[in-house]
């Protein structure tokens, strides 16, 4: 059987019995952003690690080393703080092929340290090894958080309000400017910016995690209609979203009249935005809304509503049902 | 510049320093067989990572997939061990080529729960994508150990007595009949299931770690040739090592005759023996090794003795110096 008919999901509940009663009681697994380990009577820690592969995550000729370093420690400290974790440090596995010279690989730590000064996790530990034709990165991140307070998926209540902290399709209209071979220039900057060097909303974690109210969280790697989907079947919950209510950025919006794309496409489905996606109890919203646009100088973005139902999410347009395809990235298809 | 002209230790030195001001007082980062980590008034918690990568660290066709996912998590544990730790939870990144099935992935995570099970290590989460080549392999392992407990590189004394605790070479000669396509048979299957399936001493390094008197430790992945040479440099020290002392098995001795190869020179740099490395303060040898026995129904072979001097070892036959030009490998040569 090839792996594309089941997906990584499938194939991950073929194993994932089998490891439950090696699980003991507290530790929580596989299947959210970060697994969860009680540490001390105040902190769990959480740990997640993501493989970034040359020519299937990144093209080494679009990509520079510096934003590379960034991207891949963001995309793990992305997962931190979906949880509403402290990062504390970091692990970093590189097989290196060797047409790579020294330099590059300065340039790559240095964009590395760059977010790890940003914050303050230490580089702990790694494997540096050879690669026959493709850069291979692992990057492994631990953090904590205060216990029990890890934000998980499976929290998301009936009638919580749906909610992302930014703009979404950015980093997807970023891509398409480079899958189409467009001479870029700088007004596409933001564009390409938000694509190789995304902004792990750390801060923007540890605060939502510390209010009362906001119940599921997680981040936002595969676009919406996909993320959201993970928080609906772990929450056993339904979902409504209007596609008027999804923030498009001005960029995004101007690129997708300019090159004819499909700007709410690329927000529901585009995926790598790594802004946060949470619910929020409605009795709380207007309170967590306003403390965080105080806090951050922008809004907690309204998209839907958590209902009741299947684990779908049943897309509106301005209330009027519509229907969406597009789905999240299957990478093995 | 190209890699291989400062190797990967050489690349370590050069970003290290820039990270040590992320470092908070009581972690110890970069530089051991695991990454220190204070966890609670009783325990520390460790954690290492190794990346494997296809036609690099391992050829296809020679192992079986039961086989690497035992040896993925097997070269893990053995960090894990070299530190005296019990391992908590793992966390697996597998990036995935088109031509490999289903069924290959299950017999990976056949061989990968045989020895979490082993060792009752829960798998804990991962990543799983897609890769254009070759097969990589990423896992984390997350172990704990009493606190101040786990045995590091740099507390080897001068007087100590250097020991490992089993055959060394096996790997090495079972690769050796993989690279020179013999026509292997049942005699050996000890040989190939060295290479292939390797234990990690977890036991017998939670045994040790809790002997007085067990200084440094830590296993031997790259031939204790170069293995040896870290604890020399951490703990600011030199050795001897008598070549008669070195434990070398009675397959891999046939194997020399047969095939005219150099057993010490595989047993000394060969590598993938994950045997652990320690040096034992004289005074408790005989009690450890002793206990040991005991416990394990094997000895705790004592191969040389820690000296004042340089970090280099110096070899003798019989007690006469001599010369030894092999080193362990350099993954970048």
């Amino acid at each position: 059987m090839q792996l594309k008919e089941i997906g990584e999901f499938g194939f991950i509940e073929r194993f994932k019995p089998h490891f439950n009663d090696l699980l003991s009681g507290d530790i929580i697994g596989i299947g959210d952003d970060c697994a969860i380990i009680p540490a001390n009577e105040n902190e769990d820690w959480i740990v997640t690690t993501d493989l970034l592969m040359e020519d299937v995550h990144f093209l080494r000729q679009s990509i520079s080393p510096f934003q590379l370093g960034y991207k891949s420690l963001a995309v793990n400290l992305s997962d931190i703080a979906a949880m509403g974790g402290t990062p504390i440090g970091s692990f970093l596995s590189i097989a290196i092929p060797k047409d790579l010279d020294v330099e590059y690989l300065d340039r790559f730590m240095e964009g590395y340290h760059k977010l790890s000064q940003k914050y303050n996790t230490a580089l702990l530990g790694g494997d540096t090894t050879k690669s026959l034709k493709h850069l291979a990165i692992n990057v492994t991140v631990i953090g904590k958080c205060s216990k029990g307070k890890a934000r998980k998926r499976s929290d998301a209540k009936i009638g919580d309000v749906i909610c992302v902290t930014g703009s979404l399709g950015d980093s997807a209209g970023g891509l398409q400017l480079l899958l189409d071979g467009v001479r870029t220039n700088t007004f596409h900057d933001y564009l390409l910016n938000k694509h190789h060097q995304p902004e792990p909303q750390i801060k923007e974690g540890i605060f939502l995690a510390k209010e009362n109210g906001v119940n599921a969280m997680m981040d936002i790697s595969d676009g919406i209609s996909s993320d959201l989907k993970h928080i609906l079947k772990a929450s056993k919950v339904s979902a409504e979203v209007d596609i008027q209510s999804i923030p498009i950025s001005d960029e995004l919006r101007n690129e997708s009249v300019k090159y004819n794309w499909n700007a709410i496409e690329k927000a529901t489905s585009g995926g790598e935005d790594y802004e946060l996606l949470l619910t929020v109890d409605p009795k709380d919203y207007d309170r967590v809304s306003k403390d965080f646009k105080m806090q951050f100088l922008k809004p907690l973005i309204k998209i839907g509503t958590i209902t009741e139902g299947n684990p779908e999410i049943n897309w509106t347009d301005k209330g009027k049902i519509i229907e969406l395809s597009a789905s999240g990235f299957n990478h093995f298809k």
